[in-house]
């Protein structure tokens, strides 16, 4: 069996924001040689997201007022958690929905994919570093 | 290490329905010859998921009224997406609330699942032809 | 390849809660020998969730609250479902929205973890003996 484990680093500027991987991921499918096996990638933060939809603009807008009106961010104080001194309860309840992982086959050497399947860190707590893990497993 | 590659085509005749492919796929783990592994199953669509639960008319309906009423088709001019001449950024987010994927557990060459345990396929964009990933590795 | 295969028991005294499995799954991994690979932790019954987020009570209570808020317990016959002698509608709604399972890479023998991930088993409808599967597989 290989394997093959990577950290990927994220700054969102904003609080909100979704960042294609796709490219990222699929080179380290190429790098680990793995044929046939799957591939894991999941927000190693808890309010931050991986998930799998398209790559169209106005679609993410849509993610961020739906997600919004779903779990809103203020009033900060209608949420305990951020009585411990934290502002981003909202963002433990985004991430929920959107999810904290994919896992994606690979087919013979390539993620095997739909035709509009594209791979997306979701941020919902952003200015400040965080990570993204990809885990490649397979022969 | 097995593996086993196969896709599955669905044309659901409504905009939403849900199809139970739970006998497909068991039929997929005894072909692979896999004692011990894991199965992935996902859309291959960003408008559908693959979901476990139960197989129950009442609750599908249920399904289809609640995630009609978290993110509803009409009026269609309140999604940008909708923008691009699409009309289905509803089913867009439909699919992140349902999920694009499950990971089902293979024991001693059969899905490892609960009593109640069934795998559906979700369309919340029908009327054409979409295809589902069963991808099985282990030994 | 190795695996590793494991049921662990629940009964949660009231209809929601969450209980923290960390430390158990990772005695299963260490006990699994797998150095690589990844770990599968799923909900074996449709009214209950696997999730990875902050061991924080006052965010459990936020998830609680914001449940019963987007699938609410009553009126019980709002929901088709009941009508089969169930009263457990909502629950099977609250675990689509906080998911079945989670799969978690395993690196160097330790879940592959960032610093606040914990696994949580999200009950819906507790008050019986409940199942949630441990996978591990790699090498």
């Amino acid at each position: 069996m290989k394997s093959l484990t990577e950290h990927l680093w994220f700054e969102v500027p904003a609080r909100c924001g979704f960042v294609n991987i796709t490219n990222t991921v699929e080179e380290l499918v190429r790098r680990s040689g793995v044929q046939e096996g799957i591939c894991l990638v999941n927000a190693m933060h808890i309010t931050a997201s991986v998930f799998i939809n398209d790559n169209e603009g106005g679609l993410h807008h849509d993610y961020e007022v739906w997600l919004e009106k779903l779990a809103p961010h203020e009033p900060l104080k209608n949420y305990q958690h951020n009585r411990t001194g934290e502002d981003n309860a909202d963002a433990h309840l985004k991430r929920q929905i959107m999810g904290r992982e994919v896992v994606v086959a690979i087919t013979k050497r390539k993620l095997d994919f739909g035709p509009w399947e594209q791979i997306f860190y979701g941020e919902f707590d952003g200015r400040r570093r965080k990570r993204v893990l990809v885990k490649i497993i397979g022969e």
